[in-house]
């Protein structure tokens, strides 16, 4: 049978999803734990691959078991969380249709960044906010969002590595830019992401802020498709992949 | 002259706002990096004593220096800011009257205590948010935030320290808990705050939203005037001392 995991983690310890040559990867954590629990279980496969340092609270991924477990999806959960380190938790498991695809059956993601506007940083947020010491001008920022609407090649906000993609257009279907006192949350919904993509967006945004790119600009960055067109990525630790569509 | 500082910090690593026998206190953490900048500085006093682990947005503390610093109020808290560990931040530094006292002259305070209330921990929020696995009723729990409102003896709610005070009465003037999806928040301003008195609040108020203590019981729990009659007291990893008002 298949079953769904809905799986959080704090990045900063991680590669990212994937393990890479230097550095444990999230899945391979997640997977040493089903081992021990579900010793028929194969191999991992989710929605997304996050980069290291990003954070997630709603990575969904999928895992053929081959018997049917003892213990109740809710058991089942917890028995992983106690395999797990307490930077990665199952926040949920269920059972999944036969041909159920994290990857291929997303229909969108939310990511959402963090941002802290202020002189000091708040020291509570220090590993999951970026510092953006200077003002930012949320109304210039708000409206080179509405800029990234809709269906564009997003082949100058991502890094290289989405070159190697076949197609480099997605569909944005929300960039809202929300704020409480110092902190900023940019709010990123879209029927799926490049490499870096997010990162590229909200650091193009905050310069936009700074008033280091004008509003305008944005439309003849991503015309340009050439990542040197646009602004800086924006660090890992502000961004949580938040949630994925099905 | 006399200076006023507003500090936020990430009490983990800390035995509290003051030094103890063992652990560091961020007290003596500020007072350092101030001798480093204004040479001529006195001892740092403080609205509040937060204990070992408990976090602060807004604590508030004067000193008098005895020469005008070359630099603005602002520059002095960015050089401050140099010399501390980025768990400690001085987020304003302004010109107090001379006769300003951080403690005498504050007429409330604003603590926030947080809660994570799902099967699994939000891995997110492990180091700030107290995890309570089973479903809370926040209808009942509500209902005992609304008894702990106005002017009461506390000394039931108050950790045993508390006992050595003048006085055990106190005011609250808000107890409110506010809920987005598992995330739990419980407001708490009052006049002042007796030893451990918001954890005892919040370790009660859990209880009474597990089922485990009945509403009307807080009445009972108050008149007997003994800790023991009271609830637990909740983890210090999840309180805050968000504001200071003068």
């Amino acid at each position: 049978m298949k079953i769904k995991l809905t799986i959080a983690y704090d990045g900063a310890a991680y590669a990212g999803w994937q393990a890479q040559k230097v550095g444990l990867g999230v899945q391979q954590l997640v997977e040493e734990a089903m081992a021990k629990i579900l010793p028929g279980a194969r191999r991992l496969h989710s929605s997304s691959r996050t980069d290291a340092g990003v954070h997630a609270l709603g990575m969904v991924a999928q895992v053929e078991i081959t018997d049917r477990p003892a213990m109740t999806m809710r058991k089942l959960a917890l028995a992983l969380n106690a395999h797990l380190p307490p930077d990665i938790r199952v926040m949920a498991v269920t059972r999944a249709r036969p041909e159920f695809d994290a990857r291929f059956d997303a229909k969108g993601k939310q990511y959402r960044y963090f941002i802290w506007n202020a002189p000091a940083m708040n020291p509570l947020q220090r590993h999951h906010a970026w510092h953006v010491a200077r003002p930012l001008n949320l109304a210039a920022m708000r409206a080179a969002a509405k800029l990234f609407l809709g269906r564009h090649d997003f082949k100058s906000l991502a890094a290289t590595r989405a070159y190697e993609m076949k197609s480099t257009v997605r569909t944005l279907s929300r960039c809202d830019i929300q704020r409480r006192g110092p902190s900023i949350t940019v709010i990123i919904e879209g029927d799926g992401f490049l490499y870096k993509m997010c990162r590229g967006i909200v650091g193009t945004l905050t310069q936009i802020g700074q008033g280091k790119i004008v509003v305008d600009e944005v439309k003849t960055i991503l015309d340009k498709k050439d990542r040197r067109a646009a602004g800086m990525t924006a660090p890992a630790h502000g961004l949580v992949l938040w949630k994925v569509f099905y």
